[in-house]
């Protein structure tokens, strides 16, 4: 398919409407052609995101104008399980935001339905799979450099939760998403699951009991404990230690991925310039695409590189010669002041 | 402007290239319309990235065809003036390339263009203006939270550079950045330059010396010294640290800004998941978006979804009853195997 | 007691042996006046570092000598009660390094004996609560200015260890660290354990079972995991996160405790040079001693103290003027060389 | 000599008396024999931490008394040359203060006479050198594990300076120490010293001029700047980074020693527990011997050790069962309460 894809967005709630700017305004090859929301006012809202969708309030009036090409489905977990089969009846590729669905008898309808199609067309929500770090971990782990994997200690922090958040969600709000990388990362499944509880934080709310500590087996033998956090206060962390035969390795730190072997701690540094500087060329592009739409630049001006090419020629001849040289500027243009 | 910009890249060297990929692959609102390059190989190399594009061997034939709505100028820095003076001829908007030219007449002639036409239309490639750490560093100095600005230390480091760079390009391809982004930083102009040498490194190519320390006066006292090491090896850096009145700032280290005040080194957590992973969920759509539109998923799978709603109701009841709870999974159906 | 105190030290191995150097060379206001060991190899390879010292097969013959104000018990720990129960038989003072003695029966018959005494002379050689760290933490946690502790991780990590170490000794020779140091920083009493196992390391011992990962509620509700691993290889590792109602803090890691909290993460820095060379001050002033003692001197000479004069010199000629002052000193006299 | 040296601290100002603490707190194999200080109520404080020591008013008093077999120099430094002078005709052994003298004429005629005596009798006091991670550092250099030495970078950070500091003591109290060490880091020696000039800190005293840039070029070819900083408010930072062929390392930062080299940053962990716990196993030991002298035990008492063998006899049953083990004790005795 040259064309772009058009992408139907099933749910206009917070996590909806985020992927709807996320389509039109980052992601390339694609737009938002259907925005599926009962509530007008949210739909509304999402479709000022869209300048390409149509509204819908249901998926079967959306499948049936004909104008998706596939499905992002963001509704509330226990809606997901309708949707799914819908799309699936259409024989639609599918991005499904975790939960699949409520529970494994749902999870299993689907699972036989998308058999039954003959064909995979749901890719879940489980965006940990695509940080950088949990990535670099799994091919760090795959790789035995530094042994095999014996042990997990994972910590998910949030400053706080809302009245919403009730004690399940701990499990399939929260843990759900070690339940889905903690595998991925270790190539195991998972056995069993055993909950304890930490001292009652006086900051969490009076519906909730944590934090808590979720232990969990693999088949493979490695043992995983989870923090799993919902009021500290201090910030939002998410981060994994795999302690291997040989060595530890971090992520979820601000120093990015740390390994300690061989009585050393190392973080990465950059190899060169693309990588370092590979978000800032991006940004300096499209900041200037968008200016330039409007008429307008959005950085450094002639003048700015007028002025820097004097400092060059200065500075070719302190190359030179010693001592300091002088750098004389006209004053600046009333057009560019 | 709604639709999409038409973007001609001028110039299909390396950093061509690298734009022609951008613009197509990352950049949204835009594509490329024209690669414009004499050499044929190249020009169709970067036209495979470029599937909406003419090619061209001159900009005067590109802005002929009137294919163009901007122009992405990335020829060697010598012929910039002609490229330039043609599209502001036009009233084309142009994303420049450092430097705006190679020398300090023919840029005054190119911002003398540009205010002839009467209106903002060059916009120079200084893409450390980009990056987010030394956009941070810059609102820090400018709110005078750590207090006065007093000096800058930066350092710029290359594991190595090719044959074809010279000693001139010390300050025209490397300080060049710092002339253009160390006033940036620190609201002055520069008033005078001076270049200090240390020790010859043994693996300083032939023809260069270096490292060199620059020094830099701005005109509102602050005081700069840049340590330029193109022969380093051990990776790329570039590092800068601002001294206040009352703390001290680093941008370019692996944790990200590091500020030390108040007999404290801090450096910024999370404070919510959407700056922990954005970028997990923007690399999961487009993922999704490119193998949808290859009819294949590039993720979690439907099973991969089965399994954790497993893990969840096992989680859920281990939140409820002491010890272990077993989690049971059926085989792996032959169609997600 | 202005007189330095006599220390006779039970136990030559290698613990012992370490004791009686740290006592003769570190330690001020004692000397090792005594050294009780059987192992007549033993016992003279610690009483040449013991210059004060007479050595005895047995603490009776030890103490019928009468040499010793103090005794220090580093012998095995099924060795320690008779040894603890002599030496408080005289009214000694004792510090036993750990375990007070080898199960719970023997440990309360200890207890009887000195209740029975009157005087508080036993101190158990846990000295982890003697690192600044520690210290430190407990102090926190104390304070509440993170507030109330919540859970803690903590880690123990060897690289390896001798054929000796048996099974038992997990929990005996290093798990017993974490029985004594968490109870002081929690302000809780451990109210029950329980051991959990990871995948076995192939690097383990054949006749080991290990990694494991300890699981200890205190009454106050405070929930600790404890991995205890000692084949790990990659070095030597202590180190514990305290969760608090706050944020989290972090001891044994490279750089001093971690705070994380209010998004954040902050490391102390000196706030003078007090704390920042003390060490460099005692040792610069030790080396010198033990120099002078021989006639020589172990740092900067007067020829040393001449150059930085001239350098002075001309620092202050620098600061008063312009450019470059050349530093000019006269060839090293042959005295020097 | 196996019997103490006996010391002469000459000057019981703030140096003076943080030495006389020294000497009797920390040092072994010494002790002080005599205070030299004109100023009585210094002297008599002094002379509370010295209690084997006599007063005198003036280094010719003590000399001819005969209590000291060394003299440690700690006057203002105007006066340091006559108390050399003195202790060098007497022979004695000197450990003087920085610096040397006030000037290189004094310096010289100090230098003159050492050497007519024969005798490396003086060593000053340049303690950096004694920091563990300047040894480390020269250690690094010399092997050129990470290529030869390029250049170094320094900064000294003071968060403020009494109002005696006047304008030349940034380069006689401070920048001194460079003076000093870098050389010694840098097996070279200094040609010359140049003085750039920071932006003026709103901190700064109105009497001084700071920060500053020192640049010192060593004869090897060897550049160096050190920003030297007195009213940074902070902290109290003194860091270096030397700046090598094939890599970085810093000192000086919390983390301690940081190596920059093929692409990693790393920093060293502990390769076994006698680094770890070295400075927990000296204070324990002092603590307690302290204590013992006065009858008391400062650390874990005979109950803490029961109680830890009560958790060990549960933990070593957990270790061969599944599930939680009750730990249970007795109420404490009140003696231990």
């Amino acid at each position: 398919m040259n064309s772009e894809l058009r992408v139907g967005v099933v749910g206009a709630g917070a996590m909806g409407f985020d992927h709807v700017k996320r389509l039109t305004g980052t992601i390339t090859g694609a737009h938002v052609s259907a925005v599926v929301e009962p509530d007008e006012t949210r739909r509304n809202a999402a479709l000022e995101h869209a300048p390409q969708a149509q509204g819908f309030a249901s998926v079967e009036a959306a499948l049936a104008a004909g104008v998706m090409d596939a499905a992002l489905i963001a509704t509330p977990g226990q809606f997901h399980e309708a949707g799914l089969l819908a799309c699936l009846g259409e024989g639609l590729p599918i991005l499904c935001e975790k939960p699949l669905t409520k529970d494994p008898a749902s999870s299993w309808h689907v699972v036989e339905a998308e058999i039954a199609g003959g064909k995979k067309l749901i890719q879940v929500g489980f965006m940990r799979r695509f940080d950088r770090e949990y990535e670099a971990l799994r091919e760090l782990i795959a790789s035995e450099r530094v042994g095999e994997l014996l042990m997990i200690h994972a910590v998910h922090r949030n400053p706080s939760v809302p009245d919403s958040y009730d004690q399940h969600m701990l499990i399939n709000d929260s843990v759900v998403h070690e339940f889905d990388v903690v595998p991925w990362l270790a190539g195991g499944s998972v056995t069993s699951v055993e909950v304890r509880h930490g001292r009652r934080n006086p900051n969490t709310p009076a519906h909730l009991r944590e934090p808590i500590l979720v232990l969990m087996e693999l088949d493979n033998g490695v043992l995983v404990d989870v923090e799993m956090n919902v009021s500290v206060r201090f910030g939002y962390q998410v981060a994994t230690e795999a302690v291997m035969a040989d060595g530890i390795a971090r992520i979820g730190q601000p120093s990015g991925m740390q390994i300690w072997q061989n009585a050393t701690y190392s973080v990465g540094e950059h190899a060169d310039f693309t990588t370092r500087f590979v978000e800032a060329y991006d940004r300096e592009v499209q900041a200037w695409v968008d200016a330039a739409k409007q008429g307008t630049i959005a950085g450094p001006s002639a003048w700015d590189g007028y002025k820097v090419a004097v400092c060059c020629e200065a500075g070719v001849r302190a190359l030179e010669n010693p001592g300091r040289v002088a750098v004389e500027l006209p004053p600046v243009p009333d057009f560019y002041a």
